[in-house]
């Protein structure tokens, strides 16, 4: 298969590469990407990158970050890069990438925990992860020519324990191996419209 | 109680107003009302009816709708209204209001069943009802001075049958009744951080 990995720099996006690689053609885009530059908050980089990578059969999004911080100072002015990327940028990856995804094709698209068990100053996160979760429920309906959609939702990632585990706390850090498997299960499977959530 | 009910001239507004006039003060916003004007697009026009309104006891939102349309012609552009309306909105709603509602105050939001279950063409207001949920969740454990939120996440309504009914084959008409009790068990009752889903 050839798969394109939006955000296959970050922490997971780099993991779910290199387990895919053993057998895979793999694309990696994202903002910082030496192959295929990408700023998911825009519809026309979005459509730019599909017209560079061409025909593919499967979309994995690891991009997209939102805002953390105290609820009691959180404007709509914090909440809107996340709403632009994490949340409309991969809705527009689905959107404008089912062009240019054969025929039974996968996107797997990336949520988080917070949709469900949000943490302390994570309104915004949560709003979008919830928002993406349901989305791909919709989208898996209406998808042609045997085309996939499914989210993860990992928890906190080992991987990020020293970066992330203070805001998170009693929260369970979540293997790498096991949020790693929910992106191959969803390109490799034969799952659609699942939430696949990774935590405990 | 002092209740302002924004979209309180929509079908399920209307009748939420109704219920809860005969034992409080109701007060009714909306992008069409004669007593208090508001765009909840605009973050300044929810800030300007909340000065108008002064401190109050509980805020309904029932106002905000979604793109319904085929996912294959689906763009952002469709989408954006209903993200800065619907979702945004009510999430303003929130986040200004807050500072306009009296201690053990509380907001009800609203969103509707296709977080959980979208019909044909509903992958935008999943979308947004899906993101409600999960932001009502993280705020319900932020809001100080013991307020609470909750969030309505309505069916189809048998008001609604003749205007939308062919949307939505095979969807369970939900009795007004229903819907309405949900409203008075958010804003009477004890309930904090619930999505209080009115379907079958």
């Amino acid at each position: 298969m050839k798969i394109l990995i939006i955000g296959g720099n970050g922490t997971i996006g780099k993991r779910v590469e290199e387990a895919l690689a053993q057998r895979h053609e793999i694309i990696v885009a994202g903002r910082n990407s030496d192959t295929v530059r990408v700023d998911i908050q825009d519809e026309k980089s979005i459509t730019e990158m599909f017209e560079s990578v061409g025909k593919i059969n499967a979309c994995i999004c690891t991009a997209g970050t939102g805002h953390y911080g105290p609820f009691y100072q959180m404007m709509q002015q914090h909440m809107m890069p996340g709403v632009m990327g994490k949340l409309m940028g991969q809705i527009n990856l689905v959107l404008i990438g089912k062009e240019y995804l054969e025929p039974e094709g996968s996107f797997t698209l990336t949520s988080g925990i917070a949709a469900v068990h949000p943490a302390r100053n994570g309104a915004c996160v949560a709003m979008i992860n919830g928002a993406i979760n349901s989305f791909v429920l919709a989208a898996a309906q209406e998808l042609r020519d045997d085309m996939r959609i499914n989210v993860v939702s990992p928890g906190l990632v080992e991987d990020s324990r020293e970066r992330y585990e203070h805001l998170f706390p009693g929260y369970n850090l979540v293997p790498m191996k096991k949020v790693v498997n929910a992106y191959i299960l969803s390109v490799e499977g034969a799952v659609n419209g699942e939430i696949l959530k990774v935590y405990s």
